[in-house]
């Protein structure tokens, strides 16, 4: 092996609607990053091919070549199947048990490894961000559903090959809604970005919202966070409303987890979060606070993610790296 | 360091109404134990002890001498301060910052350790019990309350300094009864052996439960989990019910450490379970089936305690070795 400050790793985030590819130095520096538009409409192979074009930029532009690579990390969309590197499926992709760790070890000739994209970025807060050193750290990101993550002294905790940490299917609930996982009352049924968009549609229709009907009417797929967010500012009071209470059954689904892993810190991120990261971190910490048990919160800190979009790269590199020292 | 085949450890139960010491030898065979009452309301000075007796009991019974003993391992009810070995609250023992640990290497001139009694229980289960080389083995134990306790690649999961795994208190009716933790709707108002004591009572009272009437009246402290047994048997039609729907509240939020944690195995044990496996069983399987993740219950397996009453000890043994070892 060789001396670890002269590697470079490259870490991937493989969203459902953008990419990224970033070039990290030995001690972790990025030296160079490249997005591009994931384009799963366009089918499995594109998306592959896509993949390699764009971690071939970003070496490009961190003035390297592939065969200095010494590993790659990949965030993706579950579920996956860890040992093996195989996405198993992943509906934005389009992909349906895609060999990803091979395919790219093949292409790159260096040693791959792929991780759930909430855990590479709950990885990266641990390793570079908010969360860096916690002896146990959960990472809870609201976006279309609610991912989780727990980096335990050192370690993402997994299941028996794949990711677990499945807080958006705690259910709060009993009688509640239907989820996408077929249940009902899950905590993505009331504290996801599609779940607030849906109700803040709703509050358009009743002409409630004015502000958010000027930015994007009643359909729920143009009210993204940033917009919830814009509305808000521009005074739309029942929308404020609505986040804050989503924002509530967030911090009551993580009491629940704060009582069963006893975290030295809770890392909230994802689009929702950075767009309204006041709002909810101050809702979410005041109901953890109230229902957690007084042992577990009282060293207990709530924050923000600190790296934004970098974390599941970065976090990705970083997983890389152990993935071949280990 | 002695071989570990000649080594001798003490492995030892401390319940709030029941003590238990065992010896067992290197390979984790027992080679004596005894039993003795707690009888916390005399002091802590006279639980300690008897803690103390009731080791040298043991001792002599396996034809040892205290100077025979590697270590000790002692299962507690909580909250303990682990790295101390300090038991910081125990009402049952009357006990306030109790440095057992400490105590009792002072009087056997070996290293001790401490653990929460849940924690070991489960501990005992994965080493010698129903949960044996478990890559994730979750351990449930309804009693007054309910213990949950995580024995993840070989290791206890554990907080900064304490337990964890608090799933008694997972919040399953957010409008629910008050909770002796000071929520309300906590599983434990539900599914605990004093809740379905007290819904029992109601009842016998209401004329429900003749059998339970005759064994046991009114009284919740004397409905204990051997006469709900005898009263279901003798044909109190009311009684399976409660039980049924306890062990249903039991299997949702067992659904949701599931899909927290992706065990391979959930151990059911404590004296409700050993009373009454197969419709507690029965009932959480099916409901567990029913509501956590597809992906994390395909391989999932509930089992109740295989090792009972020595659970506990044994566990804590194997504690004590390990620390030693480690």
């Amino acid at each position: 092996m060789k001396n670890s400050e002269t590697c470079h790793w490259l870490g991937f985030d493989l969203g459902g609607t953008k990419m990224m590819a970033a070039v990290l130095d030995g001690n972790f520096k990025t030296l160079a990053s490249v997005k591009a538009k994931t384009k799963g409409a366009e089918g499995a192979a594109e998306v592959l091919e896509r993949i390699r074009t764009t971690i071939e930029s970003a070496l490009r532009e961190a003035g390297l070549e592939a065969r200095d690579l010494d590993g790659i990390g990949v965030g993706c969309p579950g579920p996956l199947d860890l040992d093996r590197g195989v996405v198993l499926h992943a509906p934005n992709l389009g992909w349906r048990n895609v060999p990803l760790k091979d395919a790219l070890e093949k292409k790159f000739k260096c040693p791959a490894v792929i991780a759930n994209d909430v855990d590479a970025g709950t990885y990266g807060e641990y390793r570079f961000g908010a969360a860096r050193g916690a002896r146990c750290a959960l990472g809870v990101f609201p976006g279309t559903g609610i991912g989780g993550a727990c980096v335990y002294e050192g370690k993402i905790l997994r299941g028996a090959s794949g990711s677990c940490m499945e807080i958006g299917h705690i259910r709060v609930q009993p009688e509640g809604r239907l989820c996408g996982c077929g249940q009902t009352g899950c905590l993505e049924t009331v504290a996801s970005r599609l779940a607030i968009s849906a109700e803040a549609a709703a509050a358009v229709f009743r002409g409630e919202a004015p502000a958010l009907r000027a930015l994007a009417g009643t359909d729920l797929s143009e009210i993204k966070s940033g917009t919830l967010a814009k509305a808000i500012k521009a005074g739309d009071g029942a929308i404020e409303i609505i986040v804050r209470n989503a924002a509530r059954h967030l911090g009551s689904a993580i009491a629940s987890v704060v009582n069963l892993l006893a975290p030295d810190i809770v890392v909230l991120g994802g689009g929702l979060v950075e767009a309204l990261p006041d709002i909810i971190i101050e809702e979410a910490q005041r109901i953890i606070g109230a229902q957690a048990m007084k042992a577990f919160t009282k060293d207990l800190k709530i924050a923000a993610a600190a790296l934004g979009d970098n974390a599941t790269a970065m976090g990705a590199a970083a997983l890389a790296a152990s993935n071949v020292e280990s």
